[in-house]
């Protein structure tokens, strides 16, 4: 059958299997499905064109980036019946307006080439995560990806103005608008943005670009304790307005784990404390003004005994030096052994007395499992992972996944936040949120769903329980 | 039948002809209507109960705030057979978290109100459009309300976190979330944000709050055309960054009418210019910093020959004035005759060329048409606004309308704008918004429709063709 879509289009169809096979599992190793093939479109209408084959064949298409996902959202059933569409061979920079602030760009770009395109006309786009150098924006979009710049810049949604969809029905829906302010309809934008390819297909995007900030500042600080570090973020904020682009925290035990298996990582403060976080600051005059209001928010949290040490980077190479520690937390914890991980969010203003609550909750239900807490704190996000108690079997440990994920969500359902912060839903959370949503949420998504995909052939058992 | 819903909720039903009038037209008495009696709920519960008895005896249901809408989108419609839901009753403050920058409020609550309880606790509500005494957060929602701090602080869409809101079911949709990240499914909040209450009555909602600026800065400068005042808003956004609030524009027409039909109204600069910027920073240092950042922005434009006079205001009652002097334009428009007003945006960077391009064309087809120019420069919106040919009979002038909205919007859609940037379509562009739609767009946006509100009750005629 696979056969007569590959005269259809003018992309790459494959369907031997040991080419399929890349396509087929996450990079965690932790989902593997099975494909009937991969098509690699090039544009659009070859996307469309592949979408109407598979409607009238009845073939579900898992669309897929540069499967960086973190909660299989990317990969296929394990059912045999699913066709993968890799959007990676559509990487144009379409346009860039420096006057409008805006760069028009396929789905497949990789969001490290959106940014180096933007720099080239002295703009800046903000999104930065981790995977920049192999996720795509079309991915960034429909997981709605946060990363290390929300707390000035927002999410993947606020950076986005218009978007270029394929529907299940293989029909391009043309939304490129590069426009700051729109009211003439339902905001199909944001229904397509994070809704993890299971409404359609992103085949294009108009992202915001801002101004190149003049300078940055950097500071690694020790903590206390969670609360502690709260009271640092709260001061940092008021005192820095705008230019605080950047609150981030990790335990001790994150940085240890950094040390043990990142090569080249060292310690960037010498007393050790329970807590750090790294403060990221961007002016639009200078370094030296983004050093000054730094150093200004730092002192008043010296002052007021909430820093056990701090440093603010005396040059670039220290600045990446900080952050190479925090971005190293997940690889490293990777490194270690197996890991159970938790992606939520609570209100800024709930997440000490969250963390205290949870830890103890984890200690009394699983004792001597060891935490592994770092992320966004600006955000209320952390990545609130657990690695094997020492000496654990790995196969032991991993059973305790959905009994782990009962106790931890249970608290954050408590304090009113969310399992799903910046990850997206995929199948790992995916029968979580559905039988946390109360039955009018769940109506209105099914509603929604079945609106958009009568068929049910768009990236089917993803997100919707 | 009206009288089996009045012991139904706690609320106020009015049904006495007189009493229902006020409720019957909009502000600027363009449309009036007529209704079987206005409902004024309490409480979500209240409104639930009132949509599920008109969901079961089909009366549909305009939902109202302050009524002070630009298009016609809280006007009942002339069939007797509408109910007017009224939540201005539902005006509580219900929490505000200033540890999580969020306020939780009743949908009914003016947005002055909500300004004042976020001062109040050391926070700013950014969101500030000329009807904040009367307009209601529930409609600045469902419109997407845009403003004058758009530029650094988003639409009103941007700043909401969570929505409660009654589907046509008469169910309470509970998304009062109050997070900074959450992807745990599709995103219902702005699908009900802009969607006029065509898809539900939004009954509270989550709001972001920000610090509050520890200065400002306010200049009103002279320049000799579009493409400068393009050329001023690039300087100064380089150089302030985050710190430009507010960048708008008017034209020395829009200021004779203030000067003539507004009292106490003075003329901000001594050399008459054709055009004339307001330019607004604030910064969280003090108001010395951001009146530097100013100045050092205006002294390059200054330096390029981009402005023809300017003046930074010296005391926060100059600043006022200034600003007194923008949002008098609509006003002193409406004193002085009729008006055909359009709501456009464009790109940023095609602004300048639009300008001159529609004004050409609306001159060449209806000669002496007085144009009243003015807007959000910074966010390429317009309100792209004509009052008579001097001596123009008022009936023959409105009669122009349709044929003066098809050469705007034409200009409009030309350089891929809207014709709706900030105000909705309601009734006013419902058709034309229909008519520009690709059929793709039309049947998502359809199907949206169908899914939420089979029955066709909410907010009839309004928004979709």
């Amino acid at each position: 059958m696979i056969e007569t879509l590959e005269g259809q289009f003018s992309g790459r169809l494959i369907t031997a299997t040991d080419d399929v096979a890349p396509f087929l599992t996450d990079w965690r190793k932790t989902w593997t499905g099975t494909a009937i093939g991969v098509a690699q479109p090039d544009s659009a209408e070859d996307v469309a064109r592949v979408v109407r084959w598979c409607a009238a064949h009845r073939v579900a298409i898992v669309p897929q980036g540069g499967n960086t996902g973190q909660s299989g959202g990317s990969v296929p059933e394990a059912t045999g019946t699913n066709l993968v569409l890799s959007l990676t061979r559509m990487n144009r920079i379409r346009a860039i307006d420096p006057a409008n602030d805006t760069i028009a760009v396929d789905a497949g770009c990789v969001l490290q080439s959106v940014q180096a395109a933007a720099d080239g006309v002295e703009r800046y786009f903000p999104l930065s995560l981790g995977a920049e150098g192999s996720c795509t924006i079309g991915g960034n979009l429909a997981t709605n990806a946060g990363g290390t710049a929300v707390l000035r810049y927002g999410n993947a949604r606020d950076l986005c103005l218009g978007l270029e969809v394929v529907t299940a029905a293989g029909e391009i829906w043309d939304g490129m608008k590069a426009l700051r302010k729109d009211n003439s309809g339902y905001d199909l934008r944001d229904l397509f943005i994070g809704s993890e390819g299971t409404l359609g297909v992103i085949t294009g995007a108009v992202l915001k670009l801002f101004p190149k900030p003049a300078g940055r500042a950097t500071a690694f600080a020790g903590v206390a304790s969670v609360a502690d570090a709260m009271a640092v973020f709260a001061e940092v904020r008021a005192r820095a307005g705008a230019r605080l682009t950047g609150f981030e925290m990790l335990s001790e035990a994150c940085l240890s784990l950094v040390l043990d298996h990142v090569p080249g990582a060292r310690r960037p403060l010498v007393a050790v404390a329970p807590w750090y976080v790294l403060i990221a600051l961007s002016d639009s005059e200078s370094e030296d003004t983004a050093r000054a209001a730094l150093e200004g928010a730092l002192a008043g949290a010296l002052a007021a005994g909430l820093l056990t040490d701090a440093a603010i980077a005396v040059s670039e190479a220290q600045a990446r030096a900080f952050w190479m520690v925090r971005e190293s937390v997940s690889p490293a914890q990777g490194a270690a052994g197996p890991a159970i991980k938790h992606d939520i969010a609570v209100p800024v203003s709930a997440i000490a007395a969250f963390v205290e609550d949870a830890l103890a909750a984890a200690e009394a239900a699983f004792p001597g499992l060891r935490p592994v807490t770092f992320g966004h704190l600006g955000d209320g996000n952390l990545h609130f992972n657990f690695s094997p108690a020492p000496g654990m079997d790995r196969a032991a440990f991993l059973a305790l996944q959905p009994a782990l994920n009962a106790v931890v969500h249970a608290k954050v359902r408590a304090y009113r936040g969310t399992i799903s912060a910046e990850h997206g839903l995929g199948v790992l959370r995916r029968d979580e949120a559905h039988a946390a949503r109360s039955p009018v949420e769940r109506a209105l998504m099914a509603s929604i769903k079945a609106a958009f995909d009568p068929q049910g052939i768009m990236n089917p058992a993803k997100l919707l329980g």
